[in-house]
């Protein structure tokens, strides 16, 4: 436990976007501290957005990753809420405050990778696409025996991400919920908001999704092929939630929304710009707003949310080896809808 | 009252931002039309950015303004809202829905200048930097007797502007509220804002308006010339209006307010086009919103509200020549704080 955990990984070396195998130290096991021994870890956007600089310039090697499932091997002395063999989850925060409802933006919080921490041998946390993670144990949640490893990992931000701000939103049976993007966190936000009973109209780009999507339980599908699509909807929605990832019309979606309404965005593009069109935004009166993830709490009680009431992703299960074309195939909206790396393939 | 009412006015003849003297016919007056003859005129950002084709491609000649003062000289056969001799007021909508509650957001809404009227001899809707104006009474608002003509003007815009958000904000005394940009909408937002019992903290660019907008009943003053300055009120405001006419830094601005607080957004800058950091804004978890102007019920009562309550602005009337200086101070943020022209000078 006072060594250095030796840890085979996937990592960037630079901003191509391609990843390369790589084996590097963690830092031991803090008082605090778990050790868990990652058995899946899925693909989120951010993750390439980070890698690529999108967000800022970075240091190499860095290992993506930000959700994360596996196993307790070793707890600090401190450390109550686990076990060694617990089922530990570990999404985009690791350190910071223990004590607040909103670590997520608290100062000091340390994200999943590439924050930096002197404590590791690397100077950087370092993510998921990796055999072993130390973390606070603050910052790990339990997951359920009813839920399997593959369908636990992307909840851990693509479903804290969307389920936060639609329980924020506190929707009602039968209220109109919009949902734009439908990539690995919408269609996570469109099974959700289904799941507390909202009628749901998902607003995506690709027409190959509609069947799915509707599968999913959305009562409409548009396929936003030109800024006429939002027309028909003026001023119906109770509540939208965007994850698009990428610049967007925001006033032309939220114009669907009623006035004095919400529309939250989760999804964050190159340099977190949003452009938005003020004149439009007045016109529908809508309140925009954006959120992060979410809070430890609420963490777990998502995870426990959505094992009770099977509210789960789509999975294509990867090896390491894939990943590179994983996101080349998230990129171009080809996921359906959650890549999870099996990290026994590392 | 059937022939068409010959008309001088200071027109734009292309988006050089330089007004020439022009003669025009307004259309005759209708059944539902009110002639007005135009005693004071105030200038307003909007003006300039409208002419400039910051906007959008304009039609010329075009009369700017649309802060509008004078007194009824005709009315068409259904008019009973107004006699001849009457005091009367015209913001920046001059026809369209005449049941609704916020006709500003209404399709088909005829704004003051520069929009399309087939009835109008110049095929467009022409402002009020001019001797007469044709209206339809709807659009038209009283000027109570305790209240200057010259004073009354930049209440049409500037005054409607603001107190349509801030009353919507249900600021009770003693709630803080931030003010951003202190031009002819800022100080009147700043009135308003003290006079509904608020601490008023006011965020400006001009060291040198600090004195005045103290005067005005700010608490305090913060002059903005580095990012830091925002740190020291992080998340204690219950509400902030800007004013802004171009971009900024809207997620900075925005991190004073309350977490799940509510930012309005009044001023229109070029193309529309807001830019906001994404990331920034759900680190504060505050709600931006966008207003436009006021409905015509709202109008009356905040015309009704600041004579009653002396929430007045602060004005230098000029002459018609001075017209085009004018217009260099209020991009230079030299006005303090509305220009109103003479139009007897025109």
């Amino acid at each position: 436990m006072n060594n250095y955990v030796k840890t085979r990984a996937y990592a960037a070396f630079d901003e191509s976007g391609i990843l390369k195998p790589w084996t590097f130290e963690r830092r031991t096991v803090g008082d605090n501290d778990i050790l868990i021994e990652i058995k899946f870890a899925s693909i989120c956007h951010s993750d390439i957005h980070q890698e690529k600089g999108h967000w800022g310039k970075q240091q190499y090697p860095q290992v993506p990753g930000h959700e994360i499932v596996g196993v307790v091997t070793a707890i600090g002395k401190n450390v109550t809420k686990f076990k060694v063999s617990d089922r530990a989850g570990v999404g985009c925060m690791v350190d910071g405050c223990t004590t607040c409802e909103e670590e997520q933006y608290e100062d000091g919080t340390k994200f999943t990778y590439g924050y930096s921490d002197e404590r590791e041998p690397t100077k950087i946390t370092q993510g998921g696409y990796s055999t072993h993670i130390v973390v606070n144990n603050h910052f790990a949640v339990h997951i359920p025996d009813n839920l399997s490893f593959e369908k636990a990992a992307p909840l851990l931000c693509a479903g804290i991400t969307t389920y936060s701000p639609i329980m924020k939103a506190k929707i009602k049976k039968g209220d109109k919920v919009a949902v734009a993007g439908i990539g690995g966190l919408g269609h996570m936000a469109v099974k959700l908001a289904v799941s507390k009973g909202a009628e749901v109209y998902a607003f995506t780009t690709s027409a190959d999704k509609v069947e799915d999507i509707k599968a999913f339980g959305a009562k409409e599908v548009i396929v936003v092929d030109n800024k006429e699509k939002f027309l028909a909807y003026q001023g119906q929605m109770d509540y939208m939630i965007s994850t698009i990832p990428y610049q967007f019309d925001v006033a032309s979606y939220a114009s669907v929304v009623k006035p004095y309404g919400f529309f939250t965005q989760v999804g964050m593009p190159e340099n977190f710009q949003i452009t938005l069109n003020n004149l439009g935004l007045s016109v529908s009166r809508v309140n925009f707003n954006a959120s992060l993830i979410g809070g430890m709490k609420e963490t777990q009680e998502m995870i426990d949310y959505c094992a009770k009431n099977n509210v789960l992703p789509e999975i294509q299960i990867i090896k390491a080896d894939e990943i590179n074309q994983a996101w080349k195939n998230v990129e171009n909206k080809k996921a359906r809808y959650r890549y999870v790396i099996d990290v026994a393939t590392i």
